[in-house]
């Protein structure tokens, strides 16, 4: 296990009713400013509680942050915060309006020349306007961390960016929020924590037993929950056991003195940025590959997981970790995700542009030993058409 | 999955050489009071390196913290940090120091009648003078939670308190620190930190299934490098594994949201209160004889257990379940702990003794569905003699 330092000061309110409890958490007489994202929380009827939960306080709506949060977007809000002093911020919906909702906290009191330079140029955050969230799309972990990651269309860039100082103070987690998601919407939340989960697993071994039983806990628990919930979305535990896995994947539990793999969700952001595609669906066809590709170096991990996940007889070794493979790629288009590129009528010119935005943001070596280089990026690519 | 709320703001800084980052987590100017126990971190030199890592304040040391902390003891530090305004508390040692600091740390402003009366009566907590932890033995998980249990031997009595104002700022975890750690420390922790475990594992299904994996990745940890750190002292791996498992067992996340059983620890302080006994050494004969007792409420859990933790095969699950508290009572009496009550050289007398101890407490109904009553705790107490 390697050094490593964890902090996280989120406090969850999980379940039912817990809505109505938020607002203990947040400052007397604080100035709110509510975000969302496309309108489903005006749908559900779900804006219309928290600003019942809120009526205490002076809140204004900011709707419209896209899904992969829009700098453009968000520098409007960050300029209302400043303009009209306020001072928390409540960020209802998902990965994206959460991500979006980090980013403004921390531009609204930016002293630095362009806020762009906090994702482009890793410009320190000194300070952050606090913030809550409600979550109503379980995928990315956003809730539970101090990370983001926005995008700035215009220059075709996806990008990440991470403060201590933007952890959400306090989160609500009611699994009854997510009944009414869309069956694709569930799926791509599925798929994006089982790999928020693989990347911190299926590295080598680095006799960190705990985070691997505790990985291997949420696929089993991704695997066993995820095809109930898209079969009976009403399903409270499935809802539940769901949620909860999302925001464990990425709270910095699983990933505290293990070495870390972000290679899919680096190609996966770029093919985003270039193509418009669901972050989770971009996914889907990579990780598969990838694991593919880099087989040899993850082997001994990658027969752990085909063990003690999939329960596969481990005697013939290759076998078993090609049969692995499979199954995370069957898992995946079980809960709707197709693996393939192909299914958004992507071709061989994917592959030239995605190494073309990597290589212009620096991305040239990734995975856990930098080994992922533009030739294995290349073949990754290749397999996942 | 129940409702819960889940805080957690101890920042952890684990590994080799994490003691020497210490001083940034305290608050620049701060007068520091080091507490620590019986001398063993003197003898170890480790008193020394912290004082070294934190020249740069003024610190005053306070030894003598016992084992089961003693309310007097703990009384002359309060008094201490009154007169002299230490404003920021340092344990050096187990969880017997950090609870002392814990009691210290709300008992200093104080501003009822008698800081016993947070023990005794629960009363509110509503300041506390911050403190860090340099854990030293791996075992009650108080170096990140907000708990503490003192004792007051002059009354007989043992009793918990707990406030979110007494998590620890800060707490390093280096697997060092325990190379010198006595066997019977070692096997005590273990033991503990396992029956920490199965307090919020063994009780009814509540389809809360990432806290069931996690608490079982917990037991297979300890199971599989318990007898590996005792066999070999310096094994930095196996000290570490298990280092962090003591502080994942009892931090809030495989508690949250299921039904919680701290009956064994509750018939296991009112033996340490009443006879002086190591404190695992309570836990490793009532946990069997608990499991045993309340079987048939348990049997699903208990099912699980074997199935999961000891890999038995459960068509007869009766077989079963006993086989897996026989093991159960193996893996302690493995580790050096003793499973009957007897090695202490107690005899039937310590039957109505607990029972008169826990009625006088008003543990008269206690476990998960609070059916553990008098009749019950004399059967456990006759098993585990």
């Amino acid at each position: 296990m390697d050094n490593f330092t964890l902090f996280n000061p989120t406090k969850i309110l999980f379940g039912k009713g817990q809505l109505e409890c938020m607002q203990q958490e947040i400052p007397a007489g604080a100035k709110v400013l509510i975000l969302y994202g496309g309108g489903s929380v005006k749908r559900t009827g779900l804006l219309d509680r928290v600003k019942i939960a809120l009526t205490s306080f002076d809140t204004v709506e900011f709707g419209g942050i896209e899904p992969n949060p829009e700098y453009e977007t968000l520098m409007k809000a960050a300029t209302l915060v400043r303009a009209e002093k306020f001072n928390f911020l409540l960020a209802v919906g998902g990965g994206s309006v959460i991500d979006g909702t980090k980013f403004i906290a921390a531009a609204a009191p930016f002293k630095g020349a362009d806020p762009w330079m906090i994702p482009s140029q890793r410009a320190p955050i000194s300070e952050a306007i606090p913030f809550g969230t409600v979550l109503t799309l379980p995928a990315t972990g956003s809730e539970m961390n101090c990370g983001a990651v926005i995008t700035r269309r215009s220059a075709c860039m996806k990008l990440g960016f991470s403060s201590t100082l933007l952890y959400p103070r306090f989160s609500v987690l009611d699994p009854e929020f997510t009944f009414t998601l869309p069956e694709r919407q569930t799926g791509n939340g599925i798929v994006d924590t089982f790999v928020h989960v693989t990347e911190q697993y299926l590295t080598y071994p680095d006799d960190a037993l705990i985070q691997d039983r505790w990985a291997e806990g949420l696929l089993l628990t991704l695997i066993q929950e995820g095809p109930k919930a898209l079969k009976s979305p009403q399903d409270y535990h499935a809802r539940a056991n769901l949620m909860w896995a999302s925001t464990l994947a990425l709270n910095g539990y699983i990933g505290a003195g293990v070495p870390l793999d972000g290679a899919s969700h680096k190609i996966g952001h770029a093919i985003t940025a270039l193509y418009g595609i669901d972050h989770a669906r971009t996914l889907a066809p990579v990780l598969p590959a990838l694991l593919t590709v880099m087989k040899d170096e993850k082997r001994a991990k990658l027969l752990q997981y085909a063990r003690r996940v999939w329960c596969l007889d481990c005697a013939d070794e290759d076998a078993a970790i090609d049969e692995g493979i499979l199954r995370t790629s069957a898992f995946f288009e079980s809960v709707g995700v197709p693996v393939h590129l192909s299914a958004y009528h992507l071709g061989t010119e994917v592959v030239g542009r995605v190494l073309e935005n990597l290589t212009r943001t620096g991305m040239t070596a990734i995975g856990e030993n930098g080994t992922i280089t533009p030739d294995k990026i290349e073949k990754i690519l290749n397999i996942a058409l």
